[in-house]
Order: structure tokens, then sequence, then C-alpha cells
């Protein structure tokens, strides 16, 4: 009885050998995941790439070329590089926003200093209240902690 | 008197013809561009899925192909996945800093507020030394103000 083909030897419509380098990350009820690599890589492509990693890391080499081959059938232009630019967008974003936090920091703690030296100081209102302000104007914060 | 090749003609050694649909993405003083994307998705997969986009977004997209060779060249288990795991770890421990500044800043609020109503507290002091404290202990945040 011959053993069930893997989903690559099945799309290539060939005999699967039982050292199949495509076997063990292609398995034959995933047939989708070869048919990506397939359409963007080039079947002999993907079998050059895992020929050139050891064996334990195939798995997780194949993995990692289906996203890629998801991301750019999603998105033809840009692929998962459209996903870095946004992923750095978001940290640059960040940034901003924890540069503004750090300056209301120090605020508030200029603003205790002022009130241990001189403790009826007047200023203490009003700086609470302009933080106030900071938290509401602050979308991205927001929605991070919602 | 014959026009020069493109990169991708140049590296097929054949004939560039007027209309080749690689000549605007890969010049002929950049081979390693198209040396890179042949070696990763093989020449004639680069053309088909040039073709399948508007002519005005075609450089475009071979800069993003050319930059996922590149990792996947440099990382050949990972590739540009690896480069976004590290992005979202990034932004994971970004929002982890938040939420401990939000606490932070929640205790100065309180802080300032109980100044207001009793002027003379001694809780301001050792809540200001614990924030001295807290950034100290943060490095993620002083490098990204350094």
């Amino acid at each position: 009885m011959i053993s069930e083909r893997c989903a690559a030897c099945k799309n290539q419509r060939r005999k699967c050998p039982s050292d199949c380098i495509f076997s063990p990350c292609f398995p034959a009820n995933d047939p989708q995941k070869f048919a990506c690599v397939h359409k963007i890589y080039g079947g002999s492509n993907v079998g050059k790439m895992l020929q050139g990693i050891p064996t334990y890391l195939r798995e997780q080499a194949a993995n990692a070329l289906y996203l890629e081959a998801k991301w750019r059938i999603h998105d033809p232009v840009y692929g998962c590089v459209g996903i870095i630019s946004s992923l750095y967008e978001q940290i640059q974003n960040a940034e901003i926003e924890l540069a503004k936090i750090q300056t209301q920091i120090t605020f508030y703690k200029l603003q205790t200093q002022r009130v241990e030296a001189e403790p009826n100081s007047e200023v203490l209102q009003a700086q609470s209240s302009n933080m106030e302000q900071f938290e509401w104007d602050n979308p991205t914060i927001a929605s991070w902690f919602n």
C-alpha cells in the first residue's frame, strides 16, 4: 500500500518519496499552505530554500514562507513590508506619546517639589486640569488601554 | 546603437526589449537588486507578480520584493517574519511600560489631590522617591529617550 502523498507532491502530481523534503512541512491535509508558497516562490525555489536549512528548522521556515506568501497574495504591492512599515509607524507614535507623558511626569514632579517647598501654591490646581486635558486628547494611548 | 540592457535582462543574458517589464524596476546600475529577487523568487515569478500590478506601482512592488528577498537571504529561517515578530514584541513591551507609567501618573494625581486637601502630608516625599526608583529601573524607556 502506498502511503499518502504530501501536499507538495499531490500538487505536483508526483510520487512522494519516503525522504521527501516537503513532506514534514506540507502535510496532505493542508493543501492551501503549499499552494500559497508555490504561487509566490515556485515549488523548486521552496525546495532549494528548505534544503539549505537544518532539518529541525525546516518546518518553522516553511511556516514563515507561508505567512510571507499569504501577505504577498493579500497585498501584491507591499506584502509583509507593508506590515513592517505600519508597525514601525506604531512604534514611532508610541515614542511620541511616551515623550509627551514624560513631559507631563516632569511637570508633576516639579509641581510636587514646589508644593513641598510652598504648600499653598495655586499653580497645582491649574497643572492638574492640564493633565486631564492631555489624557482626553490622547486616543492612541486610550485605545491601548481599552 | 542598442540601448543598455536592464539588470534582469543582463542577468538572464537576453536582449532587453523596449517594453521590458523589468527595465523600470531593475536598472542596469544595480545588478544586486535583481540578483536577490531572482535567488528567492526566480525571475519568471517576479515577472508574473509585476505583470499583475498597475504600472505606476511596479517599482514600489519591486523594492518591497527586494527587501523581503534580502531579509530572507539574511535570515533563511524566518525572513521578514522574524522582523515582524520582533516589532510586535517591542510594541508589547511599550504597552507594559505605558501601563506602568499610567500607574505612576495615577499615584501622582492622587498625591497632588491629597496635598491639596492636606498640604503638609508626609506621603508625598515617599512617593517622589518611588518615582525616581521607577525611572532608574526602566532601561527600555531610558534607551528611547537617549
